[in-house]
């Protein structure tokens, strides 16, 4: 009678939390994200599998009829859990389903994982704060929904000492220029980090105004080829002693 | 001949990652922080365990010297855990460790840990983002050493959609000050979590004008009182729905 919403890391498995695989070992039912990993998810033996992540294309879920499905599924199993790339407080619409969950009177615990920015911050071993001169770091997206307000994301990015975007991928033509406008000088440092953690993990560097022609150039490769497997396509933009520093404007 | 900067998580033994526990049980050697929790210590079975954390108070241990130890130690065992408190690329002071480390020829890897604002939003059930309301957030910390440069800290929080402050514990009255100075309402709803994750876990929801009121309380309170154990003593401004959204001025 409680849901669990796990955060399943960044997407190598054994960057899960040792509590995210003893829930999943005790899982009645398990509904996840289609960027899980197969590994991962093979952790729920005895568990029933369901996919519902938004990003298997033709096969997307809707938000609500995936709360209504957790909702029903903690009528009928002790242990439910429902697995989210990442962590599910960052950019894992947790909140629309702790609200179905407590609206329906349902026990929900959330479990934090490893959100895709530290991942990518370990893979160009570049600290997202660092003494002196970065006391600040914003994640931000620049995806808007169709149907949403317009979003002043550039805004945090613009006046903090370091930043990382996610969902980024299809975007850089829009992030460049926007940061640019919002006074980051256009040789702004910028590392590129495709699937974090994983085995086909690439990272590339860049500067702001150059970004539109590498990231371009990574919607067409491993980021889009394998959207099966999971890709923490977080466009980071880091600090970088060794390439210089990001500092506020 | 590898040292590994591996992250803890924010206090709970459980929320270690599975990689971060092989490594431990491994290790030749640990250098771990005073704020890792003694279970995760004991993981590392076989291996020397030296505190080199610097809340240890009394026996607190400059950073170049743990460079140093780590350097020495990598001449002479096989695999060296560094281990810190959350995620090393978050408030972690790593980029002077990687610095020492590349420096002097060893090969260094990164093992990404849950930094403890995602474990305070765990334990307040608020996610970070929300969609259409929350595309940013900042992680921020107010605490400037003696001898480094002034910091735009608030900048970077007062711009973004939601933000989350880190070593805040005795620094409320600059805080609320400070980011009212910025543009923030008085009335902006506030959650303090301390020893996030833990047993002692401590939330307290409040407004940015009383927030000093509440924080005095708690640096009296578990979260000092209890140095030997971690206190993930993030203070998180949280995006809440349930008590309203912080949104950017």
């Amino acid at each position: 009678m409680t849901v669990y919403l796990v955060g399943a890391g960044p997407g190598a498995p054994d960057l899960l939390t040792l509590r995210a695989a003893r829930l999943l070992e005790q899982a009645d039912i398990v509904f996840y994200d289609a960027l899980v990993h197969p590994d991962t998810i093979a952790l729920a033996a005895r568990a029933q599998k369901v996919a519902v992540g938004k990003r298997c294309g033709k096969h997307s879920t809707v938000q609500q009829f995936i709360n209504k499905r957790l909702v029903d599924a903690a009528k009928r199993y002790p242990v439910v859990v429902r697995l989210k790339g990442g962590d599910p407080m960052m950019f894992g619409r947790a909140q629309e389903e702790i609200a179905a969950l407590e609206e329906a009177g349902v026990e929900c615990e959330v479990v934090p994982g490893i959100t895709a920015a530290l991942a990518a911050a370990a893979a160009i071993k570049t600290s997202l704060t660092q003494r002196g001169s970065a006391r600040t770091i914003t994640f931000a997206t620049p995806r808007v929904g169709a149907t949403e307000p317009d979003s002043t994301w550039a805004r945090g990015l613009a006046a903090a000492d370091a930043g990382a975007i996610y969902m980024g991928v299809g975007e850089a033509a829009l992030i460049a220029q926007t940061l640019i406008a919002s006074g980051k000088p256009p040789g702004l440092p910028v590392a590129i980090v495709e699937s974090a953690s994983l085995p086909e993990q690439r990272v590339r560097y860049t500067t702001l105004a150059d970004l539109p022609n590498f990231a371009d150039a990574s919607v067409a490769g491993p980021a889009t080829a394998t959207p099966a497997i999971p890709s923490a396509q977080a466009i980071t933009q880091a600090c970088d002693t060794r390439i210089a520093p990001w500092r506020a404007m």
